[in-house]
Parts: structure tokens; C-alpha cells; sequence
């Protein structure tokens, strides 16, 4: 630290991403990312002629992509905004409505950075207890002076919290903001987007680096009432007007044009996870009923950290989170099924246990 | 505004970036972009198979392009970090160095943006007038007790600050911050990073945007001591890890590599301005003695407003910034020698004055 930093710097306790060593090839299956590649058409925008065109600003409106992700989801484009990763959205969230008096609540077990976030810009961050197997206890967020973040799916755990739970969580909430976090909605679950027009309160936040195999282009958004869209823009253009360059407007829009594209790589997806949890089961781990692009596991017989040190011996990435309540599991995202096949074998899951 | 904002929201007073009207081609240069492509190694570098990496998150350290860049300004790696533009940077700054104890001072007419930071990060700003004729006025920001932020090449005037002035300042705030913008370094001063082994307190700034001509791609770097990139990366790894997307890493490493290219250009655009700004003089025009990619001009004849209008009308955009003391000029942008023509032309500029 430097002698001229602020006083609260010394407090914050930064994200830590996924490791990526550069020691050796590894299946990657520590960062959720898609096992596919993004849509062909993708790689069709991004010609020539559009990186010559780099020498130009984005549009700080965002207009194309915004009208698009309107038209998918079935609001107003005035109801969208873009952002560098859902992760800077979630910032503008923060920043945009909460502050000393306007607190917020989340699970004790869910996406780490929304207590970075809290930390970072000094809001009053509750963190509820998940129930013992990790579900939400919706009478925790009954009338709560708080606004409230739910990453639906949940992460790590993958447990989904159905619609008619968010809407008792929205209406005994009317004053708060209540902001979905659907990073990972595609693998299974209802979208929160459905309920606006009955709930002001709701704000929902959505990611291309899952579903949409764009991480490496940041993308994030966030749908919701057109005042509340207002407000976020106020923040960003206060912060990065030009927040999302050329090229990830041009790849967004393609990504969500593609329809076809996107429901062939989710079901694949989907399809990777029941069968790979049907396999981890019968190696005797136990899961959580995940509905997102990974799998929260854990083994009797050995702890989170043994699983991921011997995985990464035998050449694969998992997370594991060293916390008390989530430290017997390993997270495992969904790669392609060669790729869980080579965690499948003996030199990989099967050894972790059987050397114990 | 939405009723569930924090109450300094609406307080906020964003920025307003330069108008990209789309009702019909306008020759643009009212955003200071680079009238040239990027480097052809850009577009080489950006291939199909890193399209189809886009799958993956970028390197949260940003590796190799800050090896890139340590290289190109003869500094470590731990001195450099890198930004989602140099806004994002700036934003980085007012984070990690202002808060209610440790203030900000710039000069009265600069890059709009600083008063907008100070105002979302709630951060007291001392404004300080420049001269009359916009220099700076070294004795104003002797032994102040605030942190100070210096463009050099000031915007919207063109005004360069030499080392000598800045060392001063710097000699005399041991204690404070001096952070040097040199988003226009490049067309015709020499870079304070060369200041850096004697003056802990200074931090440089930079973008793409302009000699790089990357503005689309976003990308914005710091340069400091070791500890003072260390805070700023804090911040960064509290907001947003992966906040340089995988092809710009990519587009800035080829583009700060392809020197050639890179001098070739800034030697075009700085023989632009030179020849430009003789043209408009002999038109009757008033010039400051702009080193940066644009030129700040005001006729006897014409309010800034008007030109604006008249050139609009003709289907040149240039900006013009209405505040007490600059709006009776304009800030022309260099584009390339024929934009130039086409800016000159009866129908144009002379025209602006022959109407009055």
C-alpha cells in the first residue's frame, strides 16, 4: 500500500477469481465459463472492416445491442442497460442505491463480490444464513429494511429459488429494491423478468459469460423498470460513458440473435450435468440439486481442498471455497463430455477417493 | 429517477459525451478520436481462433500486455496497470486517493470528466482558474493540500505543461498525489513517466483512444511506483478483476508493438495540425497552441455555438464546451488531410464567417 491511499482501502477485501496457472495445460473447469465456443455468427460481425473501426468510440447508448436484448426478453429497450460484465453492474448497483441508510441483505453463501461490493463502498451488507442444505429460507427476507440480492440459480450451490418465493420476497419488500442476479438462469430456471410488470421493486442482472460462452468479452445487463434503468445510467455515465467497446456490441448482438445456437449449447449443457452428477453419485459424492452450468459436490471421504489439489495433480481445475460452511465441497464446471470424461477417470475422481 | 436511489443521485451531474448523431454521415471530429486505423498488426492479431476463445475469461493480471507496455515506457510491470479506458483509471484514482480528507484540485477549464468523479465519489474539488490565456499558473499549486490532476496536453485547449512546471508542482505536494493525464502525450510533449524515479507522489495516466487509435476497444493504463499501482489494482480487484476484455489485450499489445506504425501516424496528425491551424489563421481564427490532436479555435466573427451549427449544418461535427469562458470557441479534432479539405471548403468554415 502506498502512503497516499484513503484510510478504508486498508479494509477492502478484493475478489479473488479462479486461478489460471500457466504452469502446464489444464481442463479449465474452475470459472463457469461455456465448454463451447460462442455462436458462428460471432466470428462473422467481427470482420475487417469493423476492427479498422476500432479507431472510433462505441456507442455510449448502446442502442443495437440494447434493442435486442429487448426484443429477446420482451421489455422496452429503455428497460436495458449494458455493462463491462455483469460485475459492473452489479457496481452500478450499489452505487446507484445503496448508501448509509439504504442497507442490503444476501445469503452468508453466495457470489462473493456482492461483499466485496459492500465493503468497497461502505454499505451495511446483512448476510443471511442459507438452511443447512444451503436453500433460502424466504421467510428470512420477509419485510427486511434491505434491499436484497439473490443470485437465482445460487453460486456455489446451484439451488434454484422458484418464482412464487421471489414474489413473496418482492411484496413484503415494496420499499426495497429486490435485484435478481440470473447469471446463471439459463441452465434451468424461470427468469425473474416475467414479474416486472407486477413488482417496481425488482431489478434482474444477467451475464454472456455463461450461457452465451462470451466471459472473454464482458457483457453484462440489467433489465428492469425504466426509472430504476435511469438511475444506473446516471452512475455510468458519471463513471465510463463508453463502458462496452465495439467489438462485445457487435458479439452480443449476434450471441443473442442466434437463437438456435444458444438452445443447442444449453441443452448440451444440461445434458453434461445430469449425466455427470448421475456419475459423481454413484462414486458416492453427494450434490446439491444445481441447476447452473456446475455441480457443488463433495465426498465423504475426503475434504474440498483434497479434491481440488488431487484433481489439479491430474491435470483439472475445480474451485473449492475455504470457508466454514462450503469447505467439504468442490464447485465443477461443465465442460465438454470429453472433458468429463478425463475427470472421470481413474487417474482423476476415482483416485481422489480411493487414496484415501 | 427511480424512489429507490440514494439521495446524492440526484446530485449527480454525468458526463456528455460527444453527440454521434446518426441522422445522416457526418465527418467527425468532435471526439478526438485518430482519423487512421489501428495498427494492421491489430487486425492480425485478432483471429478466429481468439474469437473462438471468447469463451474464456481474460487474464485478470493482464499479463502480458502490461509486459508490453513496461517495455515501451522502460518501466516494471508493478508500475503498470490497466484500465477499461483511462476513464475507468481516473474512476480508479478518485477511489483509491480522494475521499472527505484528501482532496483534488484542477484547473477550472480541463477534461470534463475529473468534476464529474469528484461529484460520484462525493469528493471536495477545488477548481483553479486558469490564465487568461488558459495556461496553467505554477504558483497556484504550490504546497496545496490536496491531491492535484494535471492533463498534459491540457483538453479542451491544447496547452502543454513542460516537465519543469510539473516537477515544481510536484517538489513542492510531497505529500499528495499528482496524477498527470497524458491522454494526448503522444502529438507533441515529452511524458512525466520519465519524472517517476525521483517523485514518489507522481501517477501517469494514459489511453488508446487517441495516437492508438483504439477508442472502440477501450483501453486506459496507469503508471506510478510500485505501491501506488498496488492501491489502484485494490480497487480494481474490488470493482471489476476482468475489466480488460480479451481482445483489447490482445489490439494493445500489437498496437504499442507496431512502432513504426504508431510514429508514422502521429507524425501525420501532428503535420494536420500544423497545416490546419495555418489555413485557419490566415482565415482570421484565434488558436491556442495546441500539442495535442485537435485545435481550439475562436473567430472574432462567431460565437462557438454558431460555428458548431454551421459546420453541423455542412455536415462537419466539431464540439464546442458552453461555459463562460470557452464558448466562444470550438475544438476541432484532426482528421485526415482530406476531412481537413472538406472542413476548409466554402461551404464550410469560410462560410461560417462570410454569413455573419
Amino acid at each position: 500500500m502506498s502512503r497516499f491511499s484513503v484510510r478504508r482501502l486498508a479494509a477492502m477485501k478484493p475478489y479473488i477469481p479462479g486461478e489460471q496457472p500457466q504452469d502446464r495445460k489444464y481442463i479449465k473447469l474452475n470459472t463457469n465459463e461455456c465448454p463451447y465456443p460462442p455462436s458462428p455468427r460471432v466470428l462473422e460481425v467481427i470482420n475487417n472492416n469493423e476492427l479498422s473501426s476500432l479507431k472510433l468510440y462505441p456507442d455510449p447508448e448502446a442502442k443495437v445491442l440494447r434493442e435486442a436484448l429487448a426484443e429477446y426478453y420482451g421489455v422496452k429497450p429503455s428497460q436495458v442497460m449494458v455493462g463491462n460484465g455483469s460485475d459492473e453492474i452489479l457496481a452500478f448497483f450499489f452505487m446507484a442505491f445503496c448508501d448509509e441508510e439504504k442497507k442490503v441483505a444476501f445469503p452468508d453463501i453466495t457470489y462473493g463480490f456482492y461483499k466485496v461490493f459492500a465493503k468497497l463502498f461502505g454499505v451495511d451488507a446483512l448476510q443471511i444464513p442459507l438452511r443447512e442444505d444451503f436453500s433460502i429460507d424466504v421467510k428470512d427476507y420477509i419485510g427486511i429494511d434491505r434491499n436484497i440480492v439473490i443470485a437465482n440459480p445460487n453460486a456455489p450451490t446451484g439451488l434454484y429459488l422458484p418464482l412464487e418465493d421471489i414474489e413473496r420476497i418482492l411484496r413484503s419488500n415494496p420499499d426495497h429494491l429486490v435485484l435478481i442476479d440470473e447469471a446463471y438462469i439459463d441452465f434451468g430456471g424461470r427468469s425473474s423478468i416475467e414479474l416486472l410488470p407486477k413488482y417496481d421493486n425488482l431489478l434482474i442482472c444477467g451475464t454472456f459469460s455463461k450461457s452465451r460462452a462470451l466471459a472473454g468479452a464482458r457483457l453484462g445487463y440489467s433489465i428492469g423498470t425504466p426509472e430504476a434503468i435511469e438511475d444506473l445510467n446516471k452512475i455510468k455515465f458519471s463513471f465510463n460513458p463508453y463502458n462496452v467497446n465495439r467489438l462485445t456490441l457487435l458479439a452480443g448482438k449476434a450471441a443473442i440473435e442466434d437463437r438456435e445456437y444458444f438452445e443447442d449449447c444449453r441443452a448440451k449443457v444440461i445434458a453434461t450435468r445430469e449425466d455427470t452428477a448421475r456419475r459423481l453419485k454413484s462414486l458416492g459424492f453427494e450434490l446439491t440439486d444445481s441447476k447452473a452450468n456446475f455441480l457443488f459436490a463433495r465426498h465423504p471421504k475426503l475434504s474440498g481442498e483434497e479434491c481440488y489439489l488431487k484433481l489439479k495433480e491430474g491435470g483439472i481445475l475445480v474451485r473449492y471455497f475455504d470457508e466454514p460452511r462450503t469447505r467439504d465441497y468442490v464447485r465443477i464446471t461443465m465442460g465438454t463430455p470429453e472433458e468429463m470424461k478425463e475427470l472421470m477417470t481413474y487417474n482423476n475422481i476415482d483416485r481422489c477417493i480411493e487414496v484415501q
